[in-house]
């Protein structure tokens, strides 16, 4: 199937393109009327993320009203927990939970392996429709948490504010910890593969949580672990290469051992300057992000401000994938995120000599 | 009157030590059976900074269990902002809280000067006493909310999770947030030189909120003021200079940058490595830091482990403050809090050749 806009995955893998790609980490989400009519029609967010028409729909959403340059699968990074019988649950404005949780080395231990072909087949499922409906119009990104993230939610049995419990398992238990983050590990790679399979172009690991750890433990408990995921990847599928971005919320001082994983694209929140960013690791990899979601907070001027600032912190060239620094919130206008989506393709020509 | 333990000042302006001296942020705090005890008699929060024979009382009271190099005034960070008639409050277990908020450039306008002599006695008063009963034991830091802070919690009307009110008064109303700021900055000196003239030998200012934003942001929003502050700052007292800290929480990535303001130490987070932290900045100031807080709740042994890491990386020689990375939790046993203040002094003796 030919793909009509490619200009993601070039920029991926730092090929020179007409204008800078663009699209939100959460892009399909309650900031869009027709997404709240759809989530309340499924019921619930897991139920969302479980059936996968509704899920295709909800991801298809957003290329309706703006000019994305990707679209991102429609789940949670939580499935594979949930999936491995911990029992996620969500209550409405706190966030993830988890029925059952981690708090000793022989839970870690009982902790079965996932049969991701069954288990977790709505996601594939999911996949493979949003390719067809997609029907190459933009690249479908696939992606999971990281091993540690998930960790941290199944630790704690769900958010945290200061992650006590899953730090002090991680001091207190160093084995049983690796055990759990290696049992983790296996589970992304078999399950982001099976994404490849079924027609993911590209995978981002959400690392939200890893920018909560001192250098030596976000090495240890993961980095380390993206690293295997980003080794035992798919390296190509349809005679392509599938990119791998790494996003580490919070992650800004180890760039230059993100890049070390070898992964494409390493995502920056907005407390990174994309353009010291930039010079830190040269050309060993894309940079995706890295505006400040709470500009779709203010006013028109003021978002393309801000966009034309990042663009011009980048500087000329390839390997610059536009995004958030993190995801997109509910309270959003969505005639903003317009404005934010124009200013990225209008003011990013004059950097490009691509087509 | 003679200093007992100078370590601490000596080694903010990095001159060598015999051992490497610590203090918490939160010292003085709900982890202490004693504390709790007091702040019920004071009945709430805000009484009990108000009064100050107890603050002096809560301040001295770690000092009676723990071998700490220096004692930290007992207060809050947003008294300037109560000045101006804000009105604070806590709810507890919700922090703090303002009755009024800014949210225009009136609201700016109308915001008072602050008579620091009258309306903020009772902190000066508490400095006076406290350095009367410390007798020479250990010196006495004074501090304040970094300007940047205070504002955040006066547009926000308390604390926020992604503080899009501050920032789109900032992004919005660029002109009014440097006339808030402006004003801060002023009160804030004058209340930081009013702390030292009664008193106070050395000063931080918590700038708990400057990580959430841009560099760029960051630089003109907040360090820019906490740079005017610290070339206002009465310089000498008694004789002796007194030492300013910077700690932005999340600012590992902006070293270089906030040792420009000429400050004597900058305080780090715990997901800074210090030795590489020693590297950026060079002799060009002292590093105060950096345990992960969330280690007070892990074993003797971990923390002890943990304590030899962190002085092994800063390697040897002057210029090392021994502290948390952020402020000491409620619920943490004060044992552990031993083990921590023994460990620092136990391990870092042979990283130093000073008396």
């Amino acid at each position: 199937m030919v793909l009509k806009n490619d200009r993601f995955l070039k920029a991926l893998l730092r090929v020179e393109v007409d204008v800078t790609p663009v699209w939100m980490m959460r892009q399909a989400g309650r900031y869009l009327p027709e997404y709240r009519a759809i989530r309340k029609q499924a019921g619930d967010f897991l139920s969302l993320c479980q059936n996968p028409e509704l899920a295709c729909e909800v991801t298809l959403q957003p290329l309706r009203r703006y000019p994305f340059d990707a679209a991102i699968l429609f789940s949670d990074i939580l499935t594979i927990p949930d999936a491995m019988g911990q029992g996620l649950y969500f209550v409405e404005g706190e966030g993830p939970k988890f029925r059952k949780v981690i708090r000793t080395a022989e839970d870690v231990e009982n902790l079965p392996d996932v049969d991701i072909a069954s288990e977790l087949s709505y996601v594939t499922d999911a996949v493979s429709l949003i390719r067809r409906e997609l029907n190459g119009q933009v690249p479908l990104i696939g992606f999971s948490g990281s091993p540690w993230t998930l960790a941290t939610y199944m630790i704690e049995g769900g958010g945290s504010k200061d992650f006590r419990l899953a730090k002090k398992f991680m001091y207190d238990n160093p084995e049983a910890m690796h055990e759990l983050l290696s049992k983790l590990a296996r589970a992304v790679t078999d399950y982001l593969n099976a994404q490849i399979q079924a027609g993911a172009q590209a995978i981002q690991i959400f690392d939200t949580w890893g920018g909560i750890l001192t250098t030596q433990s976000y090495q240890a408990n993961s980095l380390n672990y993206m690293k295997s995921i980003v080794e035992n990847l798919i390296p190509e599928n349809e005679g392509r290469k599938v990119p791998v971005i790494l996003f580490t919320k919070n992650g800004g001082q180890w760039l230059e051992s993100i890049v070390d994983t070898n992964c494409s694209a390493v995502g920056l929140d907005w407390t990174t300057e994309i353009g010291i960013a930039r010079e830190r690791i040269g050309s060993r990899a894309a940079l995706q992000g890295n505006m400040d979601p709470t500009l779709l907070y203010t006013s028109p001027d003021a978002i393309r401000r801000e966009v034309k600032q990042i663009l011009k912190s980048y500087g000329p060239g390839a390997g610059h994938v536009f995004n958030l620094g993190h995801g997109i919130t509910p309270e959003v206008d969505p005639d903003n995120v317009a404005v934010f989506v124009e200013a990225v393709h209008e003011f990013s020509a004059q950097y490009h000599s691509g087509e």
